[in-house]
C-alpha cells in the first residue's frame, strides 16, 4: 500500500462541497470515482479542509491509499483524464509516509477571499468573486480585521452547524489588501470554525461600507453570540489557498 | 441625439464574436437588443475592434447614438440589468462628440494573450487561457517577439479572411512576461490584421517549446507567406485589453 498526497485545484460552482453527498456532486465523490476507474480500488479520500458548496480550491492537499504500484506523474495524468469534465485538477501527486494525514497532520491553513468592488456585473469573474457595488474602505477593513487576530472565542463567527469541539481558535493572520478594483482578504490559522472566514468577511464588508466602525468587529467578537454577526459572505468569493505541514513527504 | 461612448467587458465563450450574426449570439446583437428594450430605439453599435468568436474583452470602447436624453450612470445600470444573463457588462457610459468614432478615432489598441504553462487541466481558468503543458522558455519567446516589432509586411500573420487593404502594419509593442505559471503576451499597435495576435502568439509558442529558434520569427515574417505560419493560437486566451484615443470625450 502506498499513501499518496495529491494537491487539488477546483472550481466550486458545480459542487455541493468537498464531502461526498447522496443528493448532489462533490469533489470527493468525483475524485474517488476517478480513482476507481483508474485502479479498480475503492478508496476514501481525505482533504485538509472540508469546504462548503461553491467554495473554490487553489491548492488543497488530499491523501488516499492505493495498493496498485504507480508513479506520481502517471497517477496525476490518469486522474486528470478521468476527472473530465468535472472542473477538478490534480496539480501534483507524491508518495508520503503511511501515517501522514491531510487533515490531522496539517499545521496551518490559508484562505483567500475575493471581493470585486465595482458597480458593473461580473463577466469573466462571475462566480469567482463577491461583487459589492458601493466603494469599500480597505484601510478601515484592515483596522477592523486587526481586532480578530489572536487567540479568541469565535462563537460569533461560527455556523450553527459547526462540529468543532471548541469555539476557541487562534487566528494567525487576517489581512485586507486592495488589488485594483478588487479587495483580497487573506486569512491563516491552524484551523478554522465552520463559516468562520465567510462570517469574518461579511462583517468586514460592513466596516468597508461604513455601516460598522472598525471597533464593531471587536464588539461583535466579544459578544460571543451568533446573533452579533453582521453578515455571512457568499461562498463564491472563497478560495482554500493552501496548507502547511511539518514533513510533507515520506 | 447624443453619441455615447461605452466601455464593455465580456466573456467571449458564448459568442460568435463582436459582430452581429444571423447564425448565433454576438456581443453587438446582445447590446443592441438591450438598448432597444431600454429606449425603444434601434441602434447600430460600433466597437473599436471586431473580435472573433471566443475572444474576451477587458475594456472595449463602443459608440452608439441615442435620441432619448439619459444620464450615463442610468444608461450603464439599465443596460447591465437588460444584458443579463449574457456575460457582458457596461463598465462606463459617457457622452462624446458627434464625430467621435470608436473604430475610426482609435489611435491604438492593446491585446493580452494568456498562456497557462502547466501540465494539469484548467479549472478556474478554463476558457480563460491557452494551456500548454510543456515548459516554455519565456526569454527565448521575448527574443523572437523582438523581431516583429516595427513597420513590416505581416502577410505571414494574417488570416486569409482579413479585409484590411494592406498587410503592412506598425507593431509598437510585443512583450512576453512570465507571471507565476502563466505567460502573458502584451501586444500594442494602431491596428492589427485579422488573426495577427493569435498568429504571432502561435509562432512564439513554438519558440518557447524550442521547436523554433527566436530567429525563425524573423524568417517567418520575411517570408510574407501564410504558409510560413507555425500555428494560430486559440481564441480563448485572447483579450482585447484597451484602446487609446486623442480626445475621448465631448
Amino acid at each position: 500500500m502506498t499513501r499518496w498526497k495529491l494537491i487539488l485545484e477546483w472550481d466550486g460552482a458545480p459542487f455541493m462541497g468537498w464531502q461526498r453527498q447522496d443528493h448532489g456532486p462533490s469533489v470527493q465523490g468525483a475524485l474517488e470515482q476517478a480513482v476507481l476507474k483508474m485502479t479498480g480500488e475503492t478508496v476514501t479520500a481525505h482533504a485538509s479542509g472540508r469546504t462548503d458548496a461553491g467554495v473554490h480550491a487553489l491548492a488543497m492537499p488530499v491523501h488516499l491509499d492505493l495498493d496498485k504500484a504507480l508513479d506520481g506523474h502517471r497517477l496525476a495524468e490518469g486522474l486528470n483524464a478521468l476527472l473530465r469534465p468535472n472542473p477538478v485538477a490534480v496539480l501534483s501527486a507524491e508518495p508520503v509516509a503511511d501515517d501522514w494525514h491531510a487533515r490531522f497532520s496539517c499545521l496551518g491553513r490559508r484562505y483567500l477571499y475575493r471581493i470585486a468592488n465595482r458597480r458593473a456585473p461580473l463577466t469573466l469573474d462571475k462566480g469567482r468573486a463577491w461583487r459589492i457595488a458601493k466603494p469599500l474602505d480597505a484601510a478601515a477593513m484592515q483596522q477592523g480585521a486587526a481586532h480578530l487576530v489572536g487567540h479568541h472565542d469565535f462563537t460569533t463567527f461560527r455556523s450553527v452547524n459547526c462540529q468543532s469541539d471548541s469555539p476557541v481558535k487562534t487566528l494567525d493572520h487576517l489581512e485586507v489588501e486592495r488589488v485594483g478594483e478588487e479587495i483580497h482578504i487573506h486569512a491563516a490559522a491552524r484551523s478554522f470554525l465552520h463559516h468562520q472566514v465567510r462570517s469574518m468577511v461579511g462583517c468586514l464588508s460592513l466596516v468597508g461600507l461604513g455601516q460598522w466602525l472598525p471597533d464593531d468587529m471587536r464588539k461583535s467578537l466579544e459578544a460571543r453570540d451568533r446573533a452579533a454577526l453582521g453578515l455571512n459572505a457568499p461562498a463564491e468569493g472563497l478560495y482554500f489557498a493552501g496548507a502547511l505541514y511539518d514533513t510533507p513527504t515520506a
